[in-house]
């Protein structure tokens, strides 16, 4: 069973998942690329007996799927008994409760989210949305977490496209630090950070990417690397879940990956979405939190002052990055 | 000149360092490995000419050098006129006013510090000494970090061992956090949080890798990752540049590098100092900061959970990674 663990020294938590009689020669052998073999991918139609039992699908022609939702076979975080709140202790630990599933995309091993059709993107988002819901409603869980890897510099150790949700028992310090900026930001100025930072962003232009009907693209002011981008819904939508326009989304979060693909090749990034939590514990949370989804190509090393600081150093000014991505014709 | 930008949804600085004239076809070109020509290594004996105009040496044998530091050829930061304060913007702005500089840390090309006489390794620390004094009291700077980037997954671009050292114009979240913690520690309980820290653990006794009569080196309760090391000194001692024990330091970073090394071959690795900064901000913080330096050998990737939510995934347990180290002879 994981284990989350706080020190007293960065007083946050991390996860302690050991693999199985990993030896440190395991960790010393270069990492491998993702597995590109169709008949041993356990993601491929034909190997569905490779994975844990099913958690949910979306039913495709002759019998087949078009979305495949699965357990991690190696799980950040297990299903379990409720948590007892952590104490005041020095070392503090708790149950490594969670969940951790996989959406296979699509039947295709080769095609990313921006290669398959409209349609499918809509049904993977669909998908994300019913995981969700399903996730943010059990009251073990107090966050959940969605988010995509791709390629092997982005952490994806299986090639076939794929996404992931994490449910965690304790609020991640990103999530925290977001939902406390936007309740100070309407505590202060009685509107929401976001449609504030849109219509900003709107009123400056040069950083837009794709102004829609009902999604804003654009590489934000304070990008932490290059061609970053945030996607955002112009109206006013705290939960993900309660997402308005799915389609207009789906079509969005695939020009997205469109255009970095057109300029940057088949370049690795992480997509990570921030949505506001269920339950009591942020009163008014309707009216001040906004989601939004960060798109972060991995272009550029974690090293070493980044990690000692928290701070990145940016090579590419963001009114570059969206003047070149505004000019990358879409592939698709 | 770089940038520094805040911006309101993650209310952190970052560092916007455009390298002249680098195009999107240049970050999607596939990092190549650090330049191992010795021919070419601008670190190199007999290379000088091909650095920035020499900040400090320490000179050796026949009108040579045992350890130089140079400016950065392309500095995160640079230094500049003294910087205004940041107003209450939505978007804030202010000059990338620093330093950046790298520590040569020996004429060898191939030899990383834990493969030089321990002599060596003694006046590289003379150095971090010398440089860390002149710069932490410069006061157009609010923090020093020091840091290590060796191998390319650890961000190295040269492959020549060297450590670098910036200065910058605000406090970075990680150190502010650090610095917070021990503060609370200390007015909690009245005494030193890492001072505690190490009591605990020598009782403990199972995440120790060496105990010396001056530094206690374990891998930490809360390691974000497998065989990462942390060196405390076991006396209080809140500024490294107040360092009483540089010999007993140089032994037990040569030690822990090596060691690493035994385990794990040439591991990519980071390392990264906290110490208390100068100036008036922090009253009081001779008695209760304690300075500390991390190694972190990198070994997983960073991918978008940990990105998206700031928590890790470790799979390696610190006592089972202390128990490794603890048995892994030292090859010096």
């Amino acid at each position: 069973m994981p284990e989350l663990r706080w020190g007293p020294l960065r007083r946050r938590w991390v996860i302690v998942a050991p693999e199985r009689g990993k030896r440190p020669s395991d960790f010393r052998a270069p990492a491998s690329s993702p597995a590109n073999n169709p008949d041993a991918c356990p993601f491929c139609p034909g190997n569905e007996h490779l994975t844990p039992p099913e958690i949910a699908r979306l039913p495709g022609p002759e019998g087949g799927w078009r979305v495949r939702v699965v357990p991690n076979k190696f799980p950040a975080l297990s299903p379990g008994p409720p948590r007892e709140p952590p104490g005041g202790e020095f070392f503090q630990r708790a149950p490594g409760l969670g969940a951790h599933e996989v959406v296979i995309d699509s039947p295709d091993h080769h095609r990313d989210l921006d290669e398959l059709p409209l349609e499918q993107v809509r049904s993977v988002v669909d998908m994300y949305l019913r995981r969700l819901a399903a996730l943010s409603s059990d009251p073990r869980f107090c966050y959940v977490q969605l988010f995509k890897n791709h390629g092997r510099e982005a952490g994806a150790s299986l090639s076939h496209p794929h996404t992931q949700i994490i449910a965690t028992p304790v609020l991640p310090p990103e999530a925290e630090a977001r939902l406390t900026a936007a309740r100070d930001f309407h505590s202060a100025h009685g509107q929401c950070l976001v449609c504030e930072l849109a219509r900003r962003e709107l009123e400056a232009g040069k950083r837009v990417v794709m102004n829609g009907e009902h999604f804003l693209l654009l590489s934000p002011y304070d990008a932490r690397g290059p061609f970053e981008l945030l996607i955002l819904p112009r109206e006013h939508e705290s939960h993900f879940t309660r997402l308005s326009q799915p389609a207009a989304f789906a079509h969005t979060l695939r020009e997205a990956l469109s255009r970095l693909r057109t300029l940057l090749g088949d370049v690795p990034y992480n997509f990570v979405l921030y949505t506001a939590p269920q339950g009591p514990d942020w009163p008014g949370v309707e009216a001040w939190y906004h989601w939004h989804l960060e798109i972060i190509p991995r272009l550029t090393k974690l090293a070493g002052f980044e990690w000692g600081t928290g701070m990145f150093i940016n090579p590419m000014p963001p009114e570059l990055a969206a003047e070149y991505l505004r000019e990358a014709k879409s592939g698709g």
